[in-house]
């Protein structure tokens, strides 16, 4: 199972993958998904976003009114050059649990899902978690249809090519109903769990899992999603020639740019928060062109919303500074922001229960549970990361640990389920 | 003649050119120089470098042996959104001179050619000249193969796939030993003819220049070419996901080179000198991964050998120093490099003279006559350019200045070749 899909979109170069959303890469893994739900004889659907979903036991309507299912899933699509676990692993894991469960004879009280949720780390269209958001609402019709890649080519226009029908895009209330409690497994994207020792530090602001302590544990349980989001930073100057302008004739916006991703990582030291600039675009982009325009994007979580937006205003007011000094225009735009989340706590804590005692653990990453968590009951498990390199080829876990991963989520299902 | 070549290559949003060597706008270009030159009766023909030429009056083996021709003219591919008049003016003036000439019926003693140089801008392949360069054995056919563009395409590739054999690129010298002199006319890409009272700063190193003043002049004579080269700089750190990474684990190699950016600048102004990144390559170039590697090109130039030297060698211990600090690896690879150029002193003063004392102007911007210059007795003329502004779609000259750039062209030649 894990041998097929990791043969997909993977950059023969580097070595990283690259399933950017409705590409060849994606298609291939939907497909994958699709006979890995039918070789088990689940009842599959791509719902009207295009997420992917396998149920088991959903027979009737009054099943479906219930509202009882459990759903398990992650996302196959990554960042550019993105390792081979984050996503991927909490749907092999999802399937991997099931035939655990089915192999013991469990039998299941109540529906179960297992999911793949369509484009979670917006590598393409530059918004993150977008099958979620457009199930939950977060995400409008209108909003989606203005997306584009850097080609050019629209959200809508990419589903078409992938043969997704982008008409029908938009809340989906109805199959949200049907849940009762969602649980995403993920590689741990930090080394609290490898490394009990950066524990308070990695939970600043969770007391709680400070005091619970990881020594030892192969899978941890979430507690929170820091509150996060991206801003688009434009740069305007003059393009020119860099053989004869004079420096003071000069309004180089590569300037202010790099003024401003020193200032960022400074506001962040400052306020415990993280501040990154890991995309930046400039125009002409030729070696001898003072750049016309220089866009860079930060990306920017803090334990808590007061101090994420004390960080942003400060690079922001820093990046206006800089900017008059160079005769530079500066401009802002907040491309996305995702609140606080805090994890539904009974069956937080429940799972933890049932696990002996995970610990808990807070984090940076957003995920689709994080998404989903506004609608429906929400938990996550995440698996040690020996390095706690994520979104790179050096991504990894130790085989035992993900075979803990999939006992863990087949207990936690057993629980919930049967 | 000038509005069929204006439509070529041009970029609708910005109005700039992407005229790149060997591509269908340069194709286009190409075409418009071979056309011009027939219509003129010109004998046409591309030689084994892709460099195209138009002579007048070379009808037999024993003129050419005499190695006392006049030729003029520059090019016609452009750095990405660049202005219309960087290359153009000069080829366009050329035939324009010619025309000129004939119609108040110069007799021509020599023979003439007229020259399109092709890919000087080195937009494509990230080296400037390089036809220029292969002629004068600069270039070796073994480092021109090497040559890429953004896409992996082979410098020979590009050719051939634009109909150019490119076996037989290399050394030109039967070619170049035909010619007497070379005058290229070109926009200035500074402000001194516009400004007279910048000229003391433009000229610094050349007190000829200062000395002669340039008040109410709309066409200038070359004096010196700066100094000039491209350095690669590569930062590598360590890919990570931003929202997980604490700042302490991070090996971010965007803040290295934000350093090495800003440190550039300041190396620069220390010195009088040039210092320019314009150009920059991201990997992966995600919003929420912190990149692997981070490139940048810098672009410096300064009045003398020994300054240029101590700029870049300021600008890479910077780069050196701020790397160890990141956890960032530097490494620095010279590209290109172009020594002084003091254009010939008895041609450029000829020149001048018969232009009624126009003022001598230093530059820092490369040309083909800077690379000509080693092998041939090469002259140039700069024509006003009113905002300075070049490599940019705002780059522009008065329809006056051009007129009086084609005159002091035809009377250049006058004196030379009749």
């Amino acid at each position: 199972m894990w041998r097929d899909l990791a043969a997909i979109g993977k950059n023969k170069a580097g070595g990283g993958y690259r399933r950017y959303a409705w590409t060849g890469a994606d298609t291939d893994c939907r497909a994958w998904f699709r006979a890995q739900a039918e070789s088990r004889g689940l009842a599959y659907e791509s719902d009207r976003n295009g997420n992917q979903w396998a149920w088991l036991g959903v027979t009737s309507a009054e099943e479906v009114a219930r509202g009882n299912a459990v759903v398990t899933g992650s996302h196959l699509d990554s960042v550019p050059d993105g390792g081979a676990f984050d996503g991927p692993l909490g749907v092999v894991s999802a399937f991997a649990a099931l035939d655990e469960l089915r192999a013991k004879g469990a039998h299941f009280r109540v529906p179960l899902g297992l999911v793949n949720f369509t484009d979670e780390e917006g590598a393409r269209f530059g918004l993150a978690c977008v099958g979620s958001r457009l199930s939950v609402g977060g995400l409008t019709q209108k909003q989606a249809y203005e997306l584009r890649d850097a080609e050019g080519v629209s959200l809508p226009q990419a589903m078409e090519r992938a043969g997704h029908d982008p008409d029908g895009i938009g809340p989906d209330p109805d199959r949200l109903a049907r849940i009762g409690a969602f649980v995403e497994l993920h590689i741990e994207q930090g080394r609290a769990l490898a490394d009990p020792g950066l524990l308070a530090a990695a939970a600043a602001g969770d007391r709680e899992a400070a005091a619970a302590g990881t020594a030892g544990h192969a899978v941890g349980v979430a507690s929170a999603i820091w509150p996060h989001g991206r801003w688009r930073f434009d740069f305007r100057g003059e393009a020119n020639h860099a053989g004869t302008t004079r420096l003071e004739d000069r309004r180089d916006p590569m300037l202010t740019y790099a003024g401003t991703v020193l200032a960022a990582r400074e506001e962040a030291e400052r306020a415990g928060a993280l501040a990154t600039f890991g995309k930046v675009a400039v125009e002409p982009n030729g070696v001898n062109a003072i750049p016309s325009v220089v866009r860079g994007w930060l990306d920017s979580r803090a334990p808590d919303e007061e101090t994420l937006a004390a960080v942003v205003a400060g690079i922001e007011s820093a990046a206006a500074l800089r900017g008059r000094a160079d005769g530079v225009e500066v401009g802002v735009t907040r491309e996305s922001h995702t609140g606080t989340v805090e994890f539904a706590h009974d069956l937080r804590d429940r799972i933890a229960r049932r696990l002996g005692g995970a610990p808990l653990l807070p984090t940076g990453a957003g995920h689709d549970a994080g998404i989903l968590s506004a609608s429906v009951p929400t938990a996550m498990l995440y698996v040690r990361n020996p390095t706690g390199v994520s979104h790179s080829p050096a991504e990894s876990a130790e085989e035992d640990d993900c075979v803990a991963g999939v006992r863990a989520l087949a207990d936690v299902l057993e629980g919930l389920a049967c």
